[in-house]
């Protein structure tokens, strides 16, 4: 493969798989230290703007996304919630994030994330590279790494890297290029997925409901003022052709209703998709010249909003460590990456686990599960250091604790 | 049976199944409340003396000791604790109670705890009947409930009273008269059960280390300053005879080793037993004339320390609703038990299930479930939210958080 032709050879101290947040954010990051970058992706920048993902960013991330000058326009079209509803028992329990933890969280797509970061890279002259096919990742292993691919012109191009970074998501070919006795998957698979909608209808709720009923868990979220996102527990072999219209509406509303008489805006459903979602890490998140990013090494269930900002975590780090392992430092200086974005890690797997627990009914739970659930539901509502811990934990933690 | 020939008949306002602390503390508090009581047991004053239970308090229940004029031995032989030591992953993290939620506990052996009250029921007077046999409790649906028993003498007796209180403990008779078509049991086996033993050295601690490793579980506590208490994890089918001294210390320093180079005081072992242990609850508490409290309504896993404090807080609304039910409101009292007990029990539940999860290790974990744990167990530690969340818990909930 080595000594195939190709069109063009480019030589980046830094090549990026995979154009989503955590990419461009890495190479937006990079190019403000003067680090210079390619970044590939299978996807065209359509599709990516078009698939519908988390919406939930920690007020760091946030911030980062305006003091680094991607784009301020967050602040304008993003939401700041400064706390959650949590529904169960047919009455809603507010969990008042900036009076708990003096944080809040912003409510802004990650498409939108994802727009005005490529616009930036666009503004900003990066080179990104949408919509390339037979993407291969050569010789990492080595100190000479290659990257090469199919351009959407059906030209053969080889970038030639000091580093590149597995930043391409869940389903990462970057990450099997750890051989496999030298690397540890850890797993989860959850017996339910998420049906998703979008409808057209004004928000229900003006900060995220996250409801827990017998009939299982709902979420209830916004995209636009006329446009609203809301997700429900289904079997994970569901098909979205089975749920006309009338059956979503019927199961949401048994799902978040109330002795309040709180009732969701229903309007034309424009969107259904089932989501599978599960608990996933891999280790190391090195191999040789190549670090994963994101996704690539560890994917949530997304009950518990952390992947995105786990994701931009993971970037803010290599975008520090990066710089040095190109300088004087050399490759030692990527020793660090792994410790300090792991333990954030773990502690967002195991916020995730919990929060879906907590708030899911699976198929086995026995009854005695049933009513545990629903004093945990209590424990974690009726008292400030219960309402702390989760607030705590869903809006990110406090530097102090990161280690 | 009605007709069957006994010796004495005595008429009391309440009868009382079991001589544990939740029979004892309710015939006291009803004796101050000017309701007399008969309390009947199977087993003897030396048999619940001379076995191994609990001996956390909460700061309430000592309290409660002291100021109902039970005894105020507590403040001179209990340990008012103000934290605890959770050690995993080599190193010891301190949970400061007192700190966190203004709250401690005390240590005090429940035999202890027993002693004070069985030493009360004498000197005021209270009849307490010890190492009786062949206890029946008859007409529980009508307003004459009775309780026939066989005396240690060998005569038999029977007790007419308005009320029975079915405190019998975790191998409940009495929970057994609700019919089954009216009663709900929850409940959930643990694969693994606790190693208890005593042994002749002084404290290793000042207060209660919960050690987690990758080898299981480890409680250290102490009886007395020569006398330690010390728990492990071990399979269900553990049989004390496969355990020699030396391999009891080997299994213990190693589930408390770590970099600080900690180590148990080492002594002869007095005694060893293997302590199975479960969830359980039954509802209703309530069915005609009969109450249950204690284990006999509701058991938790020893973890989270809760049990005892569980039946005393049980009792303490029994003493409140009884002497009205036996006045003016009548039966109608009783409506308020079951809720305001309840509460706090499927809270405990919740606490005492996650406080084993968290720290034991279960034969069928994931490489996955392991490492989440320790995710867990630093999301516990590393912030004040983590710490007071398990310090509410673990001290009892505050007054205002009980509706």
């Amino acid at each position: 493969m080595a000594d195939a032709v190709v069109d063009t050879v480019a030589s980046v101290p830094v090549a990026v798989i995979g154009a989503g947040p955590a990419g461009l954010m890495l190479a937006h990051r990079l190019a403000r230290a003067g680090v210079e970058t390619v970044v590939v992706d299978t996807r065209t920048r359509r599709e990516i703007e078009t698939t519908q993902r988390a919406g939930i960013l920690e007020a760091d991330a946030a911030r980062d996304l305006v003091e680094t000058g991607v784009s301020d326009r967050i602040l304008r079209d993003g939401h700041e919630h400064e706390g959650t509803e949590l529904r169960f028992g047919g009455r809603a329990h507010r969990v008042h994030f900036k009076a708990l933890v003096g944080a809040s969280v912003w409510l802004y797509p990650q498409t939108d994330v994802f727009i005005d970061l490529a616009d930036a890279r666009e503004r900003d002259g990066g080179t990104v590279h949408f919509g390339v096919k037979d993407t291969e990742v050569l010789d990492v292993t080595t100190g000479a790494p290659r990257v090469r691919y199919t351009a959407a012109d059906g030209t053969r191009h080889e970038i030639r890297a000091r580093y590149v970074v597995g930043a391409d998501g869940s389903r990462s070919m970057c990450r099997d290029l750890v051989p496999e006795d030298r690397r540890v998957r850890y797993g989860k698979e959850y017996p339910f997925a998420w049906f998703g909608i979008l409808a057209e209808a004004p928000p229900s709720a003006s900060e995220l409901v996250y409801a827990h009923s017998e009939h299982g868990f709902a979420l209830i979220s916004r995209r636009t003022e006329t446009v609203q996102r809301m997700y429900f527990q289904c079997s994970p072999g569901e098909s979205v052709d089975a749920w006309p219209d009338d059956r979503v509406w019927e199961t949401l509303q048994a799902r978040v209703a109330g002795e309040d008489g709180f009732r969701l805006n229903e309007g034309p459903v424009l969107d259904k998709t089932v989501l599978r979602f599960r608990s996933f890490v891999q280790e190391p998140m090195r191999w040789g010249s190549m670090v994963l990013a994101g996704d690539a090494a560890h994917t949530v269930p997304p009950t518990g909003a952390r992947g995105l900002n786990l994701a931009l975590h993971d970037v803010k780090i290599l975008a520090e460590v990066l710089p040095r392992a190109l300088g004087a430092a050399g490759e030692a200086a990527l020793d660090d990456y792994q410790p300090r974005a792991m333990r954030r890690v773990w502690r967002a797997q195991n916020f995730s686990h919990w929060m879906t627990g907590l708030l899911h009914t699976a198929p086995g739970d026995s009854p005695f599960d049933l009513r545990r659930r629903l004093g945990e539901l209590d424990n974690v509502v009726a008292t400030r250091a219960g309402r702390a811990y989760l607030a705590e934990q869903y809006t990110g933690w406090p530097v102090d604790s990161q280690g």
